[in-house]
């Protein structure tokens, strides 16, 4: 039984892990850390597990984490999760870490879209992207793995067949993303206050969203070419899902059948990538699951596709337990259908 | 051309009695005063008045307001409310309070709920509890009108013919009003972040609600008895609407068409209560209006009322502007309808 | 492994049930069947099961459903039901109905309830009411358990301890209950039509919803005498979820804490339901599990208790397999943490 | 005063057309038609209108409509509306069509993507797209406006001042919108049921919707060629309002500020259209009114803008009513401020 701990287990993604893992037959929850102050149960903070799990909240300690556990997983935000991140490497821990420290390569992108210095360029050199679509091989001999942002995971699953195969012209890339609110995390702030965000639909950050050079690093390494996306976010009423509408320009006429058969054969191993070919997905198909649904439709040169995940389990728990799994040697799907 | 003046203009009472009174052909806003510090176009603060105002809002100061209008509505919060009405009184302007400030009698009683002192006996000697359906003479004579609390106009409005008339077991009142959000105000909150309060209805402070005692009070006036009812409020995933079920003793057996023909009677000249018959009202029936719509049904001797209004309109800023009507001598409905 | 057939698989609580024992380790779903004419797969129609069972629905066939399987949950509306529970239970099937075929334990209050003639009086009369919390042993020995309806599930929790310990006055039990859309299930109607029900609140049936004769029965027969109770239920914007708001006299004056104890010991041994002493229960914090929660509020000789389900599982698919799992010998809560 | 007729008063576009127009001082409600078989109060259709407006549905009759009023408003379906359209048309009166039958000048298109004949190919010849902020002069003599679908509406207002003006690639505009739900109408289907579309955002009819050719043939004539957009609409979980997000390719590089002075410029009379230069615009914004926001966002050559509208009065009801204003002659902003 792999013994896990969740850094920072009062926020959404904290939540959703943990329920995971309540039905992981190899993992078990054996260190709950918090910055707060106060060491409440983990049921007094997210209600919703009471009578699942009973655990109090620890402090940060990574003497006690090191002691006690084999797997981390943290939640924390980012620069706040580099700060701990390196000790757990060092005690010999595997490490997933939902936050955005180690998923930029370049440092200095980092510092100037997140605004802050990157303190442990040492494990950053060694961390992997942790699409498994894309990147399993690495993810299953890694000890630190990046866990995607979702806006990211949602747009790369929908472009990777077309750009790593070179079938689409790369400066003409759209995403235009659609993302309930919990992907806003649990802070509370005048725009996600209830009666100012429900009822309404808004775009944001519109070219400038901190996940852009994420999308680009990762797709520009599968075109073996730069690519800079146009990346546009908006927020919806609802709780939970992100859909991306992705808009290219193929490189050369192909129909929607052959399309679509390149896309079934990249993702003829993917067990939570799912084609859809005779309707189109809504997030609600993939709501409290780790699937990505995607549909095609091609128009002569042009084509769309569309991206449906839940931006709190394939865009994050999910997603990471799904990595938890590869660097653990468990079945892939273990726990996550 | 009635002048009128917004105290606390930046909340949504404040927004929507500017809403009204820009359709209201007699009346006209001349200044809106805000705590903050900048001072900020009121379009910046309510987008949706863009094109339709154009002020900037102005630091609360008695004096301009002296100077330059005729009539102030306070939007201000309880306690804040009663640090300006008596400087505008004193200046000779009459008043509607939205706040509580002015709405119970008793000082001791509002020391007790509200948990401060009561710093203006003096008018709060004069003041008249501005429901029109009940007290239309009195507010009609009065310079400061108290604006009922969104939960007792509603739960008044449906319980004020039985209880007036004596049909009813004063000791068995139970009041179970479900509320959209925006009653709680705009100030963000981990409780009404959209992610936990969406999707999900819960009751709050059962039996000590602070617009308790102001029920109490009013239905106690028209009983002529003490009267302590059970209120317990409801927060539900919408903007707006109060549905109230109420839920009574019949003192002796009458029949359901008998209620309704009293209730019928009771409201004959109440431009804005309206009487379901055939079928039971839903709060969107009311949305954006100053109506209150009723429903009953009774079983023997029990019997349930049901009451919608829209807790921004006839629950606070429509409801003042009716009050203004009366207090200036227009028609009851200009601008309401 | 049991084998499982579901009938009327296409509905919500199918949808739910079948989630369920996806990760359910000792039952197995090896038959699914529909009313429908079409024989579609059970991922076209709940799209969120795709990649996690392939299946296709079948028709309703008893021979089928007699050779393949052990065990029969019935989804099917109220009058379907009972066409083709007698054949599962001739054929040595175990059952639980989750229409409201088997509730009423008096064919006539059924005929007059549901508008229809019973036609199998025969087994009505050996079906056990499957509230687990009351019935456990009952059920345990059942064949036939029809699984309650979603209102009386949280009412009755709400109710039991003081009722059946004698502590309220019987005639004046309010059930006030406030649900989700998924509980009138998945056919479109003008009611449900989103920009109708969507932002409003609303009573419907007050005082005539099916579920009250359910309600009475069980209450009745745990307090020995006729009780009659008044329920308004309500449609609140949101998928799922029902908060209970019950108003009762207690029969003597009894402190807050002694009534928390009552309930802590009734429920004792039950392992979801959950007493909330310190806040109160939001529907959200039992989404998507089979737990109740309590909280009880008391002021002299009143007192309210508030109660939290989630409608499609405590008050449908979980709580069948809760049932499930005490006939077949399985732990109670297999399945369902 | 202007005696108004409404065709179809039963859907969302009849409702609130008549919520406008009894606030508009110079127009009065003489009929209201259904094709319905009874012969309902309209506040039995729409309960928000009690109190309000008493007033009976009445067949749909041109004998009665000529004898009695002088302006028409269709709110019937496509194809329902040419029926009536041309009698009214030949009985002296001006009509306002809210349908889709006059909008598109050349029958076959109307044909292929209505799947209709078009019967009234006379008419057609002389409607006016009443889009006010391009036609203002024509619809000002016109005596058949053609409404724009909502859509288009959104789309055109954020596109006109750099087609028209030649400033983008005309081969490469992409519009994404995500509309409210009531924009599919008031009749219900399973994808419109509350818990289906609740909590879920969705593409639909990706590049075949209906709108996409009027979009291309206004497009066009503004920019004196061909056009054909890429358009994808998006259902999204609230009541009302359309966001278009419109991606385009600069012909050159131009900065932001100048395309914001171009839009200033090119909507300087436009009393509807609002620039916002600071912050990105809600649908939330635009709720209840007439008003476009738009804002405007470049990069190199690429460059995003964004559109919000009230989808039921920008996009319909309230365009409607400016557009009668200008064939009657009154202000072009009465009623709708």
């Amino acid at each position: 039984m792999l013994k896990v701990a969740i850094l920072g287990a009062t926020g959404y993604t904290g939540r959703e892990l943990i329920k995971i893992l309540l039905n992981h037959p190899e993992a078990q929850i054996v260190y709950l850390g918090t910055r707060r102050e106060d060491r409440p149960q983990i049921s007094q903070i997210h209600p919703e597990l009471t009578g699942r799990i009973e655990a109090a909240c620890e402090k940060l300690d990574m003497e006690l984490v090191a002691g006690r556990t084999d797997f981390v997983f943290s939640c924390l935000p980012h620069t706040a999760s580099m700060d701990f991140v390196p000790q757990c490497l060092d005690a010999g821990l595997k490490v997933v870490d939902i936050s955005a420290d180690y998923r930029l390569r370049d440092a200095q992108i980092y510092e100037k879209w997140y605004e802050a210095e990157h303190t442990d360029i040492q494990h950053l050199a060694e961390s992997v992207y942790g699409l498994p679509e894309l990147f399993a091989d690495d993810i299953t001999k890694a000890r630190l793995v990046a866990n995607p942002g979702c806006y990211p995971t949602g747009a790369i699953l929908g472009l990777a067949p077309l750009v790593s195969r070179g079938l689409i012209e790369l400066e003409n890339i759209i995403i235009d993303a659609k993302s309930g609110i919990s992907g806003a995390g649990r802070t509370p702030s005048p725009t996600l206050h209830f009666p100012e965000c429900n009822e309404s639909v808004a775009a944001y950050n519109v070219g400038v969203h901190r996940h852009t050079p994420e999308m680009d690093q990762i797709l520009s390494q599968l075109a073996e070419k730069e690519i800079s996306v146009t990346f546009v976010p908006h927020i919806v009423p609802m709780d939970r899902g992100i859909l991306s509408t992705i808009y290219v320009h193929l490189a050369k006429e192909i129909s929607q059948g052959e399309v679509e058969e390149l896309f079934a054969d990249f993702y003829k191993e993917a067990p939570f990538v799912l084609l859809r070919k005779d309707d189109l997905p809504a997030t609600k198909d993939v709501w409290g699951t780790n699937f990505c649904h995607l549909a095609l439709r091609s128009f002569g040169r042009k084509a769309v596709i569309v991206s449906a995940i839940d931006n709190l389990i394939k865009g994050a728990s999910g997603q990471a337990v799904e990595n938890m799994n590869l660097m653990a040697g468990f079945e892939r799907t273990e726990g996550l259908l």
